[in-house]
């Protein structure tokens, strides 16, 4: 793993480029009628001939037989101990929308919910109100005023909105006010610690004067909170790596997760190709590039296996938009495997590929899949390991010691 | 990675011997014209047969992506953790001529420089002057007395010399008084801590008197001081593995590591031939034998493809030297790669292979040579597992725990 220590100590100034290309959920496992996983059974002309010239393994985002979030995985493929850093959904949610979240706001995960007549809730997700509902509820709450905080309250996605709160002397440590299942009454917001009691009694007023604004609203007419934490600052890309890195994503979260570590985040909108070409608007501009593909995860939680061997397929044939770039080093791999088999993320390592012209030396995988990558010359390696891998073949890193 | 405590605990006397084999720099890439390394195009019938009959891999000397110095990669292939023990460059380069080192010594490495009548540097290697002028130089310089305190000055190569100063209440904390640019002067020595003071003023007073001495000298007509430090007693072979080891190396640098951990050395000369018959005549009075073979390195650093084949081919065709000895354990790796095609230490794991005739199960390795080994039943593994491989496979370990 990449002591941050030794980098920021060994990297350079750099005209070369890297692309970290994260097809999200990318690993799977074998479908009984042929055997193949949806990588292997994929046609993916330009990813093969990426792992014939390049080098392969797998990448082990938080270590054997566990199964990571997405927060903990793509810390891992940035190089930051998923163990060591660590930070709450709230924050995560926030910077995914691109809210400019202060130091010391605290940033909170809302959901609209539905409550009976006695205050129970009946559907934690009030009915998946789109996102444009939920974004006229959010005005509505915007006006909730407390005494010397300042409240923002943003739509996500649909029942999701994010609450965050500024102000002098404010705490995170309160826990969750959803009660995680139906039959219940959303919890008051408590203290964890007695700095956290001010807090507290500000989140509760807030609470009760949304219940009273959404008395009248149908089927989103109450709120739970979770999720409350504050930017974790993580030491960034430029501090450790000298990169100035761009991502490229669709998806608030993992823009959200970019912005944490440094990344100036690029909005972009779906097809891959997209993505792709918006690479290439920025080329010139950046070291490095996080390129996210969500849906290769999204279909395996479907347990959709044509569908997300499609969206592999649709990003090999998008590939000649980023290698017409000519990248000094691509990375091409993801954060987790969610196996469609499985409907979920799961712990199996999952396939990567690391090609580089002038320093790779390939192995002897002559496609791109996890039966390959496992005869690999990068062999299961933590995931840690390839920020300082795709340096090293960038040739940004100085020699440690004399 | 070696546990200090647990070799000490598990370390057993043995007649049963090790060889370590170091061909400095071994691995490399690929050359296009036949996709193959420098290993892999050479003809090595002796070694080929090693790594069919033992076992292969590929060692990673500092982690993924990062190129090592050669001091920390020998500490790694040694068992020492190479981020934990370091140690100053005076006090290779002092240990690396032969010096015996006293363990309150402050040990600093000298460069011979050409500086203009304003005292400004004009060649920070004074024209690299020959060795045996550096030997008259250092002659006159040891004349030179400071109260209290012994002088050695000492040739190394060419411009380079060492310097070293024995007496009671010195102290290493002093920065490089070379300003690393020409057009500047030499820069003062100066006490990074109070403790140090002293030793900063005995080491002015050196300097002046050495500008005295110099000032008819032409090109060497100052000096810079660079690295000053002490032994930094680090924990011995006897001691952790219970071994008497031995290197054979004609380079003073790989002298000087072997010193640091405990080896006797045995000065050799080239060729590679006569290396492997010093360790014949050493053969009875020593348990582990660290066999160094320099120029793997130095034509790769040349970026002679051709040249560090042939050294390569020359250690092969020497080794039934080697092989008549009935070593129990004979290790073949490198300290780190040196691709001819990048001419410098580079990050890539080294091609490794472990031949033990009594406890080795030989994986399906055909050849010595990376793609082969990336194939091999070692995997890729940190450099510091090789000591205690190598000693369970000489049955040198005793089982942890009942």
């Amino acid at each position: 793993m990449a002591d941050f220590d030794v980098m920021r100590q060994l990297a350079l100034e750099s005209e070369r480029k890297i692309v970290l290309l994260v097809m999200d959920g990318l690993g799977g496992i074998a479908r009984a009628s042929d055997n193949q996983t949806e990588l292997e059974a994929a046609h993916t002309p330009n990813l093969d001939r990426l792992a014939r010239e390049g080098i392969t393994g797998l990448s082990s985002p938080l270590g054997a037989g566990i199964t990571p979030g997405s927060g903990p995985a793509h810390l891992a493929l940035f190089g930051y101990d998923p163990f060591q850093y660590s930070f709450g959904r709230g924050v995560l949610e926030t910077l995914g929308i691109g809210f400019d979240l202060l130091p010391d706001d605290i940033a909170i995960r809302g959901n609209f919910c539905t409550v009976d007549e006695d205050g129970l809730i009946v559907d934690r997700r009030a009915g998946r109100i789109p996102t444009e509902k939920s974004a006229e509820l959010c005005e509505l709450l915007s006006d909730i005023e407390l005494a010397g905080v300042e409240t923002f309250v943003r739509p996500v996605k649909e029942y999701r909105f994010a609450l965050v709160l500024r102000g002098p002397g404010l705490s995170p440590n309160l826990p969750d006010t959803d009660p995680q299942q139906v039959g219940l009454a959303p919890l008051p917001a408590q203290a964890r610690t007695p700095d956290a009691k001010r807090t507290a009694d500000l989140v509760n007023q807030w609470i009760g004067a949304a219940r009273a604004k959404l008395a009248d609203q149908h089927p989103a007419n109450m709120v739970t909170l979770r999720g409350f934490s504050k930017d974790p600052a993580l030491p960034k890309f430029d501090d450790i790596y000298r990169l100035e890195a761009a991502a490229v994503a669709v998806y608030p979260m993992y823009r959200g997760l970019a912005r944490l570590v440094g990344m100036k985040v690029i909005p972009v909108e779906h097809p891959i190709s997209n993505e792709f070409e918006t690479v290439g608007k920025l080329w010139h501009g950046y070291d490095f590039f996080f390129v996210h593909v969500k849906y290769t995860d999204s279909r395996g939680e479907d347990g959709d296996f044509e569908a997300k061997k499609a969206v592999i397929e649709e990003a090999d044939e998008a590939l000649p938009i980023l290698l017409a770039l000519k990248p000094d080093v691509l990375v091409v791999t993801g954060d987790h495997s969610t196996p469609s088999h499985l409907k979920s993320h799961s712990w199996h390592p999952v396939p990567t590929l690391l090609w580089a012209p002038e320093t790779v030396l390939p192995d002897r995988a002559v496609a791109f899949g996890e039966r390959e990558c496992m005869g690999g010359g990068l062999g299961v390696f933590p995931a840690t390991d390839l920020m300082p891998l795709a340096l090293g073949h960038a040739q940004r890193l100085a020699k440690y010691g004399a």
